[in-house]
């Protein structure tokens, strides 16, 4: 299914006095990041996909890390990151992190399409065909 | 006028490699504690006085701190906040940050009134004058 | 095993642009949830404790957390956390945060008790006992 | 003096329930602004500039920051830095940011040049001859 691959530099504000990566902050890369794979999914900015499938949002349902190996400041570090499966209205998303190409941190989400209900709460919605063939496909 | 002293704990991951408060986060720190201010001044938490006096917000225009000792992991800071200034559509904000009873930090910052222009955008607004009254009173 | 309940208080910067606690940010309350039950474990600050057991932290290696619903700005939410398993040279860690007394999050961790190494870098090490027994009693 | 233009681009989390960027964020763009001005300057990266003259930092003692319009996700910033000001053991830079080719936000900050003093303790120390070379240049 699609994957992309970003790089995140780490800045000193993002370490803790251990000199490492406080461990909040990589959700924060792995939030980024799953925005940016679905703006190229869809070849548009999430401003603008969120308006164009008429939905509220992708919330997090359910995400998890298992940390292998620390980054640092300075380091430059590289997220591939995939859809992993695909359900009636949601989706999974795995994250792999590299430092000097070797895997650090290994991360999994699901998201939920969510659009605005008749009562003006939120309730989740299917996927729509388009959204599903586009995260389906190779890339 | 209305002033108003709270505590914060320093955690663990509002530090930096140096072993300090990473300086943005007395920013979040000063923001909270100006809600803190004003929901004391209006008897109401920040989400209802907003509509309560039917304003989008209070931006902040203008901020600005000196650091005049650090503070660590485990500290306990006292803030004491007051009014500084009452504009037509802003007013002031000071903070003084202690650490073991020694000034820490000054801050200062000035924020807007706003409301929902006729445009749909956002423009300023006039204080009421029961809000000015309330953020002019000693306490 | 040993339990502790702590309250936050939901911060406007805490929360994102759907209004709702930026979820990164639950991590950075569960670090500091599990670094409080450590020191009321150990009877005293983590700055302390990491002294007393020699120790260079208790670094993340696994966490995760189901997400039922959402928190705002505003809202106080009860964190329940709780040893939840006793390893070699690791224990697990529960969450439970409690919104309005209903389970808003599920959350789990293992953390790594961990020394300086004989060549300078860092290395696991058993629990000592009484940490052991600290860690295992019921409260 | 030495000047240098980076880019950020806005990520959701970076932005608060006004859907505009939560100030304090700012501080955190500015300070990797900073490091990576003088990691220009010196040709070489912050970790290796802390070693190689020899200091602990760069605290901050003073900032401050105009904002004028805000910024929303997605939107990339630009933010031009440059040195300002060099005092015998500071030294001063100032972030002009913008969006859409506009001055949003004007900031400026003042940093100590320290080191560790003989008590173990931090001191500042006068700016290095060549430091001070290197930042007075235009660039």
């Amino acid at each position: 299914m699609y994957s992309r691959t970003t790089a995140v530099e780490i800045q000193f504000g993002d370490c803790d006095p251990a000199g490492i990566v406080y461990y909040p902050n990589y959700f924060r890369f792995f939030d980024n990041a799953t925005a940016g794979l679905l703006s190229a999914v869809f070849a548009m900015h999430k401003r603008n996909w969120l308006e164009h499938y008429g939905i509220l949002g992708i919330p997090m349902v359910d995400t998890g890390a298992r940390f292998i190996r620390p980054s640092s400041f300075g380091d430059v570090v590289e997220i591939r990151s995939e859809i992993a499966e695909l359900g009636r209205s949601s989706f999974g998303v795995k994250h792999s992190l590299l430092r000097d190409g070797e895997l650090a941190i290994e991360a999994h989400e699901k998201r939920v399409w969510v659009v605005k209900g008749e009562d003006g709460g939120i309730r989740s919605a299917p996927l729509p065909d388009e959204v599903r063939r586009l995260l389906g496909q190779d890339a």
